[in-house]
C-alpha cells in the first residue's frame, strides 16, 4: 500500500514514518509512505498557495490549484507504478483532513486498510477552496472535536492506526494486544513484576497459577471497568449470565459506597 | 508552560515539536516542550522496562519503576526551577495516553491550558502496570475510538491543541480562523481566486461586495452544512427565526432531490 501526504510541512512526518512500526513497515516494504510539500505545485513564482477569501473576512484560503496539481501528479505517478501490476486496483482515496469530516472510527480504518493508495490532504489554521471538497476529494475526515494547528496530526493518526492493520506489519506479540479489544470492553488491569512495589501488592489471584480463576477475574475486572468508564460499550456486548450477575454486583457495590447507610 | 512527555521513541517527536506554530511558540518562550526516554530510568543494566504480565497471557506490560522514577525526576527538577518563581504554581497533571482514558475534548483542552507543568506517559502497544494508573497519574485520556500502534501520535494531538490556546502563539491571522468555531456551527465554505477554475465558478454572491448578502449567505450555508453533517452540533446553537426558516427550507429541497415526484 502506499500513502501519500500533501502538506506545507513535510519535516513533520519525518520522526513519526522512520520510527517504530511505521519504520519497520517500510523497511519490510508492506507500506510505502511520503510527505510532499504541495508548495512546489503552485504554479506561480511567489510559491503562493493561499490567498484572501472572496466575500472578504479574515483567515486565507487555501487555493484550488497547487492541491489539483499535487494529487493529480501523485495519482499518474501511481498509474505508471501500476501498469505493469496484473492485479486490478482499486480506484485511489483523496482524504481532505478538516474538522467538518466524518468521525473517524476503528471501522474506518479498517475499509481504508483495503485499498491499494491513499493520498492525504493536510490544510493548515486556513480553509479550503470549496471546490477542492467538491470536485477533488472522496472522503472528508476528522479524528475527533479538539481544535488543532493543521491536518498533518490527524494524517498521522489515520496512517498509524491503517498500517498497523496490514498484514505482516505486527509481530505476533503485539497482535494479541490488540485482539483485546476484540471482546468489546476495555481491558482488564494488568500488572507485571515486582509483585510488590512501593507496599502496593499484585493481587494474589494472579500470582495463585489457578489459570481458570486468572481468566475469571480478568473478565469480571475487564467489565467492571467498562461499566465504569464506557457504560456504552455494554450494549454491543454480548453478556452471560455469569457477566450479568457481575453487573448487578458493581450496581450494589457502588450505592453502598455513595450511601453507607 | 512546561510539557514533558516519557515516551521510548522520542525521536518520534522532533518534527512535530519544531514545526510550524508549536516550534514558534517555543522560540517564542511561550512553551517548553520535551521528549524524554524514561529507559534511561530503567534502574536495571539490561534497560528492561517492559515484561511479562502476571497471570500470563500474550503482550507485554509496562513496568512501574522506570514511569515512577522518570516522573518523580520529571517533577522535582521542575521543582527546583520554580522555586524561585513568586507565583503560586498549580500541582502538576500526570496523564497517561491509553485507550480506556477520557474522551479528550475541546473543553479538554481549555482545562488543560491553564496549568504550569503537563506530564505525558506513552505506551506503545503494551499495557501499563495498573500501580501506575493508581498511584501516580492524575488523568487518563484518549483521542478516540480507533487503535493506535502507541500513545505518541495522541500526546502530540493533545500538546498541539493545548499550546494553540496559551496567548501569543498564535497570530491574529489564525486566530481569526480558530473564532469561526464560536458559533457552533462548521464553517461555511471559502472561496479564493481564481474566480474560475476548471470552468467552476465562485458563487456570484461572494463576488458581489454586497456585505450584508455575504454575511447571510454565510450564515446560511453554516447552517446548511452543519444540519447535513453534525446535527448532533444545532442542539447547542442559539438560532434566529431566519435560522429556523432556514432549516425548513434545506428539509423540503432535500425531500425534494429524494422524491422528484
Amino acid at each position: 500500500m502506499r500513502m501519500d501526504v500533501l502538506t506545507l510541512f513535510p519535516e513533520m512526518f519525518e520522526g513519526v514514518f522512520n520510527s517504530s512500526i511505521l519504520g519497520k513497515a517500510q523497511e519490510k516494504g508492506i507500506v510505502s509512505l511520503n510527505a510532499i510539500n504541495f508548495r512546489e505545485y503552485s504554479g506561480n513564482k511567489h510559491n503562493r498557495v493561499d490567498d484572501t477569501p472572496y466575500g472578504g473576512g479574515g483567515g486565507m484560503v487555501l487555493k484550488a490549484e497547487p492541491i489539483f496539481s499535487a494529487v493529480e501528479d501523485v495519482l499518474s505517478r501511481r498509474k505508471e507504478e501500476m501498469a505493469s501490476a496484473t492485479e486490478s486496483t482499486s480506484p485511489p482515496r483523496v482524504i481532505l483532513m478538516c474538522p467538518q469530516g466524518e468521525k473517524f472510527t476503528q471501522k474506518k480504518a479498517e475499509e481504508l486498510a483495503q485499498e491499494d493508495h491513499l493520498v492525504f490532504i493536510c490544510g493548515h489554521y486556513e480553509g479550503y477552496d470549496e471546490r477542492i471538497r467538491e470536485y477533488l476529494v472522496t472522503d472528508e475526515l476528522s479524528i475527533g472535536d479538539y481544535v488543532l494547528t493543521g491536518g498533518e496530526l490527524p494524517a498521522m493518526v489515520i496512517i498509524d492506526s491503517v498500517a498497523r492493520l496490514l498484514p505482516g506489519v505486527l509481530g505476533n506479540e503485539n497482535s494479541a494486544v490488540s485482539d483485546s479489544f476484540s471482546t468489546g470492553l476495555l481491558e482488564y488491569p494488568h500488572y507485571t513484576r515486582p509483585a510488590e512495589f512501593r507496599g502496593w501488592k499484585v493481587p494474589d489471584i494472579l500470582l495463585s497459577g489457578h489459570h481458570a480463576n486468572v481468566e475469571e477475574w480478568r473478565r469480571r475486572e475487564a467489565l467492571r471497568r467498562t461499566w465504569l468508564r464506557r457504560p456504552d460499550l455494554l450494549d454491543q456486548v454480548e453478556l452471560s449470565p455469569q457477566d450479568r450477575k457481575w453487573l448487578l454486583q458493581f450496581e450494589v457495590e457502588h450505592e453502598n459506597e455513595v450511601d453507607p447507610n
